[in-house]
């Protein structure tokens, strides 16, 4: 059979998680916790479930839920959304990328996305029959020289995906990225997709800088955002996207035929822990910034150059003082005879810049990072 | 902004919902049981949440359940499938369908469906630039002219879907059928889609003819199913598809970049479900069958005519005896002067025949049903 995809294959994630368990190494690969869910969340899903909240919701979430989210953005960013028809649920933030993606892609259409970019963002631009232009950052900064996104920008460029903070880089964008990035949309009515999931997770005192903050670029915007990051609890596959009306009515034409609504007890659950638990949101990035500083340290003695991580539960190790192989085959050495999974950089080019990095998941408990960074300063 | 979907509005089940819920009236539109899932799943789903399963599923779905899903196809159909690389767990049916359609769609290929259709499948065809070519059925038998299908395959035809037992005719396939679509597909080279959602659902000792009982036929195949039908649970939103390999690695791929995986909590739940609890699936067809007849039963005295139900759990009235009206303007009187919400048929046609046929969901308490009769049988 003629494959849609023919370039790709099994996602990265997949392929290193299944590499991790094959051979027993500590999965830092795929992002997702080692820990469990709040207590409070789980006890509430089951407790709906039992309660027989089980068939279809509204294809756009419950309206608590949508309300929670609203209240959310009003503390967290003073952004002021109207619940009803802005905040739609969906089936994980790749089912929102997914879905945002095709509701504004043509073909022929041209979508900017920054290299290295999340693996779903091509596949989802190229199954609309539109092309994705990559802008390739590197290492150590991953800064994004706007000057060079405005050349390519033409007739045929629609949109310009966003992430911050950024999955892999660790990086987040500062305000003259949005200052330019709004400039330049409004000047050739462009469209963003911004993709926020680790909203909650920025470190070292820094507010998060979502697209919501600003009515002028909310605008034109789709927001994207993900209840397993926030809530340790990724195999739910509850995300969501808020964009202005006028978005949300194409966004849930498409939504309503990719999945139709997502799971109903873990909504009603959602909606609970929001209303009654909002320090954990609060408290999110304190947690992560401790596990980031526990592997930093952890890694003090090492070869690697650790990077910065401003945000995400990643952190990058440049190995080029370790190592002449590239970076997939850095990370099978890794895997197979080291006992550490990690996920090469690479992979997120469209043409890969020659940087040796690897990406390390630090959502894990501290002795396996500990456990991890023992072995990684052994190299 | 410019629509992917112009001619798309909101889905006529979240739409009746709407207003079977604004109207309080009983709603017999929307297909979701008013029973609760069965204490068993409820139960283990509430454990495997509390015990700490709630991370990322793999992509295709945990073993367990592909597993015995393989294993209730061989028992229900004497179908021999390699439960690792032929079947694949989605969020719904939708989504399987969704995927199945945009793995084989290309820009300018057409896709034979028949009218009625469920209303996902148009959207997912035209998403993927594909046309969809319409063959009506008209009550009250809904039967397929092979010959006039033969007509209207040409180069671009890429595959036909089919669905069985038929959402909202409430038809089975017959071997006749099947027969005919084998020659039909092999001849031309097409794929088949096969939507068997309501598979356990048939009436009067009928057998469900599954695509997977015929090897060549399945060769060729994306067979989806659906757990929230079997097993009452629609707002959980978990189906899958089976399909042969080199099929299911291309469905694969873009399952990974649509939604991911589905919630892992339910995927082990059902893979108890279905390894303790096979009986459930095998008696409810008389379950169904019973609530069929009651209300059947409950309509005689009326002046509808009751068209044949042969499976899923819908009912067809035709009202022509009743009203002139058209089938959406009958449903808006319904639901808003008699308090009864029913789907009209025309919304599930490209070119609506002219018959007034609206549809009945039967998955609800007997006493609903008789209100809902009583109701009925006034007009
Ligand atoms: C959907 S699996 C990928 C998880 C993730 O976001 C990552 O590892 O980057
Ligand atoms: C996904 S909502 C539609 C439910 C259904 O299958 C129907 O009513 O036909």
């Amino acid at each position: 059979m003629r494959s849609k995809l023919p370039n790709l294959g099994m996602s990265i994630f997949s392929k290193m998680t299944g590499l991790a368990n094959q051979y027993g190494a500590i999965n830092l690969s795929q992002g997702f916790p080692e820990f469990d869910t709040p207590e409070f969340l789980k006890r509430r899903l089951a407790d709906y479930v039992q309660q027989g909240v089980n068939q279809y919701a509204p294809s756009a979430g419950i309206a608590p839920l949508q309300q929670q989210i609203s209240a959310l953005v009003k503390r967290r960013y003073q952004a002021n959304i109207n619940a009803d028809d802005m905040v739609t649920v969906t089936s994980g933030a790749t089912e929102a990328l997914f879905v945002a993606i095709q509701s504004i892609t043509r073909s022929g259409d041209e979508i900017i996305v920054f290299d290295p970019a999340y693996d779903s963002y091509k596949p989802a631009i190229e199954l609309a029959g539109g092309k994705a232009v990559h802008v390739a950052l590197s290492a150590p900064g991953y800064m994004i020289d706007w000057a060079e996104v405005k050349r390519l920008i033409n007739d045929k460029t629609r949109a310009i995906i966003i992430n911050t903070p950024h999955n892999p880089s660790a990086k987040t964008l500062k305000l003259a990225d949005l200052t330019s990035l709004k400039k330049l949309v409004i000047q050739h009515d462009l469209y963003v997709i911004s993709d926020e999931v680790y909203e909650h997770i920025t470190f070292d005192e820094q507010p998060h800088l979502s697209v919501l903050r600003d009515p002028e670029l909310f605008e034109r915007s789709f927001v994207v955002s993900s209840f397993g990051k926030t809530f340790h609890c990724t195999g739910w596959k509850m995300g969501y996207c808020i964009a202005p009306s006028k978005l949300t009515v194409e966004f849930r034409k498409l939504h309503q035929y990719v999945t139709f609504s997502s799971f109903t007890p873990a909504q009603f659950a959602l909606a609970d822990m929001l209303a009654e638990e909002g320090a954990h949101v609060d408290s999110l990035a304190q947690f992560y910034q401790h596990k980031r500083d526990c592997l930093v340290a952890a890694l003090a003695s090492s070869r690697f150059q650790v990077l910065p991580s401003e945000g995400t539960y990643f952190l990058l190790l440049d190995y080029s003082q370790l190592s002449e192989l590239g970076d997939v085959a850095f990370c099978e050495y890794l895997v197979k005879e080291i006992g550490i999974a990690a996920i090469p950089l690479s992979v997120f080019y469209d043409t890969p810049t020659g940087d040796r990095v690897i990406r390390l998941c630090f959502a894990k408990e501290t002795n396996t990072l500990l456990a991890a960074a023992e072995k990684l300063c052994q190299l």
